[in-house]
């Protein structure tokens, strides 16, 4: 095996107050001293995955996991090979496993921190950061369990072309509900349209998308990813008995002060519930939810779209505001290494 | 049976911007000429019930009852003592009744209107405009099947020296929570302790009350009786899987625009619920939070107060705006007449 004399990694420099800075994360250069110890193994990290939730791990406050520390790497999910077994490891030098290895090139972990996939045909290895990864679960979970959402809902799901809310469209199909996906430009809409088969897409930044909105009728289900005035807008225009799902707010991530939302007293009137979740509470079900979206995937019924960054790690820092600005068309990957060279 | 020449009657006379003004009711006086029908009953009216609510239904929007049209009768629910009945009625004339009346000292109702109420021993006829009437019942649902309050849980109800409040916190002690109740005055939350037995209470107009609040921990149960900047607070100390009951929203109902929250985002992080209730979705299990409330009463766990404002029927639009400003010390009830006058 062939390993390099150094290897990188992106650590957070300074907590961004607003939006993220080119000073925010440095990309530190070390020696490559990395051997695995008894059952563990060392990874050479293939992809990772851009999230909205990275924008929470900057900020110094009490949430579902520790913030990420100044000078610590960067937490991040993605793909790796294994290219060194230490003593006593199950796995095997070449697996394609998955695991929270943050922004690295390499890295040594436990055998239980790296999971083999399972890739059957019709299903590739990139998925596990996209429909059978948190983005997937999130949209199963969320729609399944919080937002229960059933046949003849009108169901709304904003952030709709992004990676969670295009399986929450598509899941809503399949369970029966009428769907309009909220996106912010008309080839997001169109697409969402045409391709992910939703019954109406709208616009958010069309100067009628009030009105449209207005259109669509009382709202069932609302699978909120944004936030803000956007879930300010749905709850005046909620059904009874109404459930929104609020999975992200992430048109206040980056906000020093989060926008304020008014109509909330509606909750009463409707008697309907907002209820917050985090994915990793239902860690004992994932099998439960990767199953049905794999089979989603190989029948056809989920499609997947992914917006893959090449040129190594160092594009990580750069390209996550792209999932803040609307920059991104599909699930947002970067390509940190080729798998192929890795193996032996 | 004497009856009078002419009966007086609430109208809604303009609807209020922001607080009840002594112009938005007028008095109509009206010759008697009222007489019950097949299946009808006559009933005097002998105490009204004043509610939060009623605010809400003076706002032409869509909510959970239609709004009150100028020139109708104001809603309110109260106690009559049935004069008069007509052919084929179930009533008997003597027979104390509860039901929506309306502000008003005589009306025509069908029988089904008019509930004959269930008096044992330890219980008394206002019981049924407080604890074994909505607001008890809006606490015994709320807490059971919204908050699902347990053992061991943090359970904060505001406006808890309210008549929904109150009983909110005496149950919130029985179902084992460690219960706070918020309240504007040290009168009140003196009370609050010593009679009602609560863990703790806490006066928000005093200057540490924010600093007092973050002292009893982190929030598994927020039975919301106000809504606005307290509900904000409320969510930056939610614990995780917080249940939060909105009941009501007393510090916004006089609001031209609602008091903004900011804090929503808190119930991601903690997968917190927020749920909006109305009582009458509860109508058909009534038997069974009366059965439990009046038990509560019959053997002392559970105690009440009244504030019995007297002086006819003209005396209810002056004292509705005490719910608003906290002048009320206990059920808000309007004596209309005496009821051992009106019977025969």
């Amino acid at each position: 095996m062939t390993t390099p004399k150094e290897y990188k990694r992106i650590v957070l420099n300074e907590r961004p107050v607003g939006e993220i800075e080119p000073t925010t994360f440095r990309t530190e250069v070390l020696p490559f001293d990395l051997k695995p110890g008894e059952g563990e193994v060392l990874v050479q990290v293939t992809y990772l995955s851009l999230d909205p939730a990275m924008r929470g791990y900057l900020r110094d406050v009490r949430s579902y996991l520790p913030p990420v520390q100044i000078g610590e790497v960067m937490r991040a999910q993605g793909l790796a090979v294994i290219i060194e077994v230490g003593p006593g490891s199950t796995h095997a030098v070449g697996e394609t496993v998955s695991g929270t290895w943050g922004m690295t090139e390499y890295i040594v972990v436990k055998d239980g921190a790296a999971r083999k996939l399972d890739i059957p045909k019709g299903i590739e290895a990139l998925d596990y950061l996209n429909t059978l990864g948190s983005s997937g679960l999130t949209a199963y979970f969320g729609l399944k369990d919080v937002a229960e959402v059933k046949k003849g809902d009108i169901l709304v799901v904003s952030g709709a072309a992004g990676s969670v809310g295009v399986v929450a469209c598509q899941l809503g199909k399949r369970a029966g509900a009428k769907v309009y996906g909220i996106a912010g430009s008309a080839e997001k809409c169109e697409w969402l349209v045409k391709e992910i088969g939703v019954d109406g897409a709208l616009n958010y930044k069309s100067p009628t998308f009030r009105e449209d909105f207005k259109k669509i009728g009382y709202v069932d289900v609302y699978f909120d990813n944004v936030g803000g005035d956007m879930l300010d807008m749905v709850l005046t225009r909620l059904a009874q008995n109404a459930r929104i799902a609020l999975c992200g707010a992430i048109s206040v991530y980056n906000s020093t002060k989060p926008a304020a939302i008014h109509a909330y007293t509606n909750l009463i009137g409707q008697r309907a519930k907002m209820q917050g979740f985090i994915i990793f509470d239902y860690a004992a079900r994932y099998p439960e939810g990767i199953q049905a979206l794999s089979a989603g995937l190989i029948d056809g019924s989920i499609k997947r779209k992914f917006h893959i960054i090449e040129g190594g790690i160092e594009q990580a820092p750069a390209s996550l505001p792209l999932l803040f600005s609307g920059g991104n068309t599909g699930k947002l990957i970067v390509k940190v290494s080729d798998a192929s060279k890795s193996r032996l």
